[in-house]
């Protein structure tokens, strides 16, 4: 390794170009800050010819990322061209084997195949880092593994999709149905080729699992997490959650309890005077709490060029300056395996139900309810069409399996035009 | 150095047996996560004798925190004695001199003397690590030198006294004035032995100049701080600010301009929307804004023995785990001195005069503000006695220069009977 620190990146698109840009138009702020330089040897994208933005004429080009991998010229190696396998885990596993450090920003590569590649970095003894994989430019990986590291950590919740935050917020905010709203978002570049990434909760839920294995010690299991996602909203959910004094968010919460790692990713309410509530657009938030430090809350741009080439490079940085961790926090082969669980806690849920306009049926779901030992906080029918009246209850505190008994009774009794609906209250 | 990490811990506040209670009951979650144990060799404070509710009879006592800093089987100096100079610098120095490592929650003794703690330490090839210095257990230092190492830091904000912020809640929840609050927080020992370091904003003070020491790479500077307490703050203050829609906070503000550093810390009027004005009691926020990263917000308590212990032990991991780093971000010989300036961004400001209630008086403070060049966007007069009115103006954004030239022509009108009060507007 010469003094200086020499990249390599796979990967032009925006976050490639913003790493680019910092290294350019930062190079003495980094110095400095390093106490060494740091140098682009190479880059590698699927086209040469195309017209990014920057000047890539001092940088040599390889077309294929495995062979920009291997450079005998490169330190670093980032990953930047997504995909959970294919080019870029063969170009990852590539960099490692060659004992380069590897910076990704691929959240889905890691969620399914984390534990592989970080039994790979630490054998090779090089780093493989990957803020800018979860939440954007919020340095959530840093203080889990390193400014929390002292604390036992009790949960992990976040909002970390910001597309799904922008449909949510915006289906409020312009009284817009979800339909709409999720055209609109795919007209602005804010979805995903496979949209039911984002709005199927599944972006999010890799980004969970990731923080779960630093907090509770697991190796990644993304299979083991509960996944639900927004399509199902509705704008009069949205709206009688508000009338109630919740919004709607995609919520993920990670838990260890007995049983073992809870994992879900769901729309879920929170108390609209929460931060969690605050939250609009593309801004994700995560919360971690740990026996010690109590509650941290971090909030920041979840994606876009400049926040997420910032996460890149802290990362490279680090590198720069030497650090060495292992990659979730603790050697990998020390990680025991989750244990999934099902979502314990007791909690308030709201329940909407659409029910047939017939007589009795109200009294058939409250039996239905009470049955199960879900009991009754509030409830409220609006006003309706021909067809079928929605009525919204909350429960008191109850588990979660409880309701699902209950909404099982429900459906033998063919009152309901449509699946009932059942969101969890979240007191964050 | 033994492969086991050895701590001395001078001062057995509540921070040290906290520290205490971490490295008793997290042992094995320690050593999983730092490669090797983490123990404590030896412990000093005042009293021997004091039960302090943990076992301290496995360490070594010192009655001298500066022999406790030399002695052979410790690895890392941990300093809680507080205080900005006398016995806690002594035995930093001492540490630094024999080679320790140092670890420390000394945000006085830094914001005074860290440019020469930052060169000893360098000098003798050491780390001095202070994340409990600044905020509690929110991981801002790390954050501000490593996960934006990157970036171009534009400006760094934050409420970082939680008795300022606990009196100015307290205040509006309960509706008493500053006399009474402040005696209450007195009872309940949240204040300092001199409470001046709290409500006169140098505690707060003291916290900004570190961070914006490793925000713009200069050395520490504290005398070049800007510095307005609380204590001035009305009930009728924080009552006319909410129906204006917005909430009083200590706020301090640090940015680098062509002129040079501007340091603020001051009762500042926050929208009641944003993140800021959310906060109550105790907990403190930050936030930075850097050219990549755009704005990054971080809050947690920010104080407690559990918060703060959760910091320092995050110091004593990362020590564990090999990082090595300048002090401030950057070499302590590359950090420039700072030129201090005055608050220059123009700002809309929220004016309370209290006015003799004669004829005129109002026609002559317009003129006033009209020959300084301010211009009155809102005014609401309030209800008041015999002698004065209260009068709120709000301007529209101006410099604080042109506000000052206004109230000294004021003050010659002889027309008011209090000092007007002049609070900056932060849309943050």
């Amino acid at each position: 390794m010469s003094n200086t620190l020499r990249l390599g990146i796979a990967g032009l698109g925006t976050v490639g170009i913003g790493v680019i840009k910092i290294v350019q138009e930062h190079a003495s702020l980094l110095e400095a800050r390093a106490g060494r330089s740091v140098s682009i040897s190479a880059v590698s994208a699927r086209s040469k010819a195309k017209d990014r933005g920057v000047d890539l004429s001092g940088y040599a080009w390889e077309d294929d990322p495995v062979a920009l991998a291997k450079r005998e010229d490169i330190d670093v190696f980032i990953e930047l061209i997504g995909g959970d396998s294919g080019p870029a885990k063969a170009a990852v596993e590539a960099a490692l084997a060659a004992g380069k450090h590897v910076v990704t920003a691929n959240k889905a590569m890691l969620a399914l195949h984390g534990q592989e590649l970080a039994l790979a970095a630490e054998t090779a003894d090089v780093n493989l880092r990957f803020e800018a994989a979860v939440a954007g430019g919020i340095p959530i990986i840093k203080t889990l593994t390193e400014s929390l590291a002292a604390n036992k950590i009790t949960r992990v919740m976040g909002v970390m999709n910001g597309t799904c935050n922008y449909i949510l917020t915006r289906m409020e905010s312009a009284a817009l149905p979800y339909e709409t709203v999720f055209e609109e978002a795919n007209q602005l570049g804010y979805l995903e080729a496979d949209p039911n990434l984002d709005v199927g909760g599944i972006d999010a839920a890799h980004k969970l699992v990731l923080l779960s294995s630093i907090a509770f010690g697991t190796q990644v299991n993304f299979t083991g997490a509960e996944l639900e996602g927004i399509g199902q909203i509705t704008i009069e959910d949205i709206d009688h959650a508000r009338d109630m004094g919740f919004r709607i968010k995609l919520l993920g919460v990670a838990q260890m309890t007995d049983a073992g790692l809870e994992q879900s990713m769901r729309p879920s309410l929170v108390p609209a005077t929460s931060p969690l509530a605050q939250l609009d657009g593309g801004t994700n938030m995560v919360v971690v709490e740990g026996d010690a430090v109590e509650q941290i809350v971090l909030r920041g741009a979840g994606a876009g060029e400049g926040p997420t080439a910032s996460a890149v490079m802290g990362d490279v940085m680090d590198i720069a300056r030497g650090l060495k961790l292992p990659v979730f926090g603790q050697p990998a082969a020390t990680l025991k395996p989750a244990k999934p669980a099902k979502a314990s806690n007791e909690a308030a849920f709201c329940l909407r139900l659409n029910l047939k306009d017939v007589p009795g049926v109200m009294a058939q779901i409250s039996t239905a309810l009470a049955n199960a030992g879900v009991s009754i906080d509030r409830m409220r029918q609006f006003s309706h069409n021909d067809v079928s009246a929605p009525v919204m209850i909350v429960t008191h505190p109850t588990k979660r399996s409880h309701v699902e008994t209950a909404f099982q009774e429900i459906a033998q009794l063919n009152v309901t035009t449509e699946t009932p609906l059942m969101l969890s209250i979240v007191d964050a």
